[in-house]
């Protein structure tokens, strides 16, 4: 039981690094059981393909990610204040990978909708739950701020999946540059979306 | 001498047609040169490898776009006018490719950011010039905008990239949700990004 268990983690934690690494298409279920360490019959007595150890990783990875971001949105601070921290936790994040691998992995979730929406069915399905769940969560923070006058959006979902819009372009650019400058521009560029306090004034129409 | 080129232009199409259904890493020579009805033998005849083939395809693909995009943004309309234009031309490309193929294929240049750029240095190089390149042609707009007292910003270029940042990630949601509607907010959020005349006013500090 230990060391089954034991399998299942490693072949988990494999995947998800080569995943980070290379993407899901150009991997083995053999190359991951090398780097696992697990004999390949592993393989096939915890995960019934390689779709479904992607779908596994994709929760693994949601399940962490959300509890950090439920950590920072539904905390003390104030609403606007908590999607700055957002902001800045993702971009601490992305440097403490880049210290750790050298490179920007970028964000799984947006790399595996573009690499295998068109591929999987299941994983797109799976993809557009987990986006909606940021939407929501982005969303209550953004009624919280209308409410207290600190925003003026016409529709606060639009806006909520401006921000996480945003959010992934920038991450994309991080990726690609491989710097975090990208991610300095995301509280600015999300006040400016809200209509927040610091945003440009408009010009006289 | 016709002959060749047309098997240039064949591997050419079939590349461009296979990455942006499935991507790079999936692919392999053998089935690029069946899809192109060509002996293998042509492929290595005008391509080194893969990745030449890779960075190749990315060229005339930006060829194309960057016609685009300067006869839009160079157009006669007002600068923000011109800008709207881009992103409904964005629209109805990404409609006519749905209709076509029955999936939204996204941004390759944005798919390829994400599949690619840790994977090649010389793809990685390409495509981080082709975004500057597209940031530049915003940012001159945004520079003309400004110039009339139209927009609001401190920072041309990372407001210019704010807004490529948001085409780029409203195309992910395009492709994730198979639906071009995400793509129907970029002029609002570019507005807003912008401190455009329409966006909504800031609450008071």
């Amino acid at each position: 039981m230990g060391r089954t268990s034991d399998a299942r983690k490693k072949i988990l934690e494999a995947a998800q690094s080569l995943i980070e690494l290379r993407g899901y298409s150009a991997l083995g279920v053999a190359e991951i059981c090398k780097a696992a360490e697990v004999p390949k019959g592993s393989f096939y007595y915890f995960f019934e393909s390689k779709e479904a150890l992607a779908l596994t990783v994709i929760d693994e990875h949601w399940a962490a990610e959300r509890g950090e971001w439920n950590r920072i949105l539904k905390g003390d601070a104030e609403p606007l204040q908590r999607l700055r921290q957002l902001f800045e936790a993702t971009e601490a994040q992305h440097r403490a990978g880049r210290e750790h691998r050298g490179s920007i992995a970028g964000c799984m979730l947006g790399n595996l909708s573009l690499e295998m929406c068109n591929q999987s069915e299941a994983v797109r399905d799976r993809l557009q739950e987990i986006f909606e769940a940021q939407v929501d969560m982005i969303e209550a923070v953004i009624v919280e701020a209308l409410s207290r006058g600190e925003v003026t959006v016409d529709d606060t979902r639009e806006s909520a999946r401006a921000v996480v819009a945003q959010l992934e372009g920038q991450v994309l650019f991080a990726k690609l540059y491989n710097t975090t400058s990208p991610l300095g521009t995301l509280w600015a560029n999300c006040l400016a979306l809200l209509g927040g306090p610091t945003a440009s004034v408009p010009a006289a129409n």
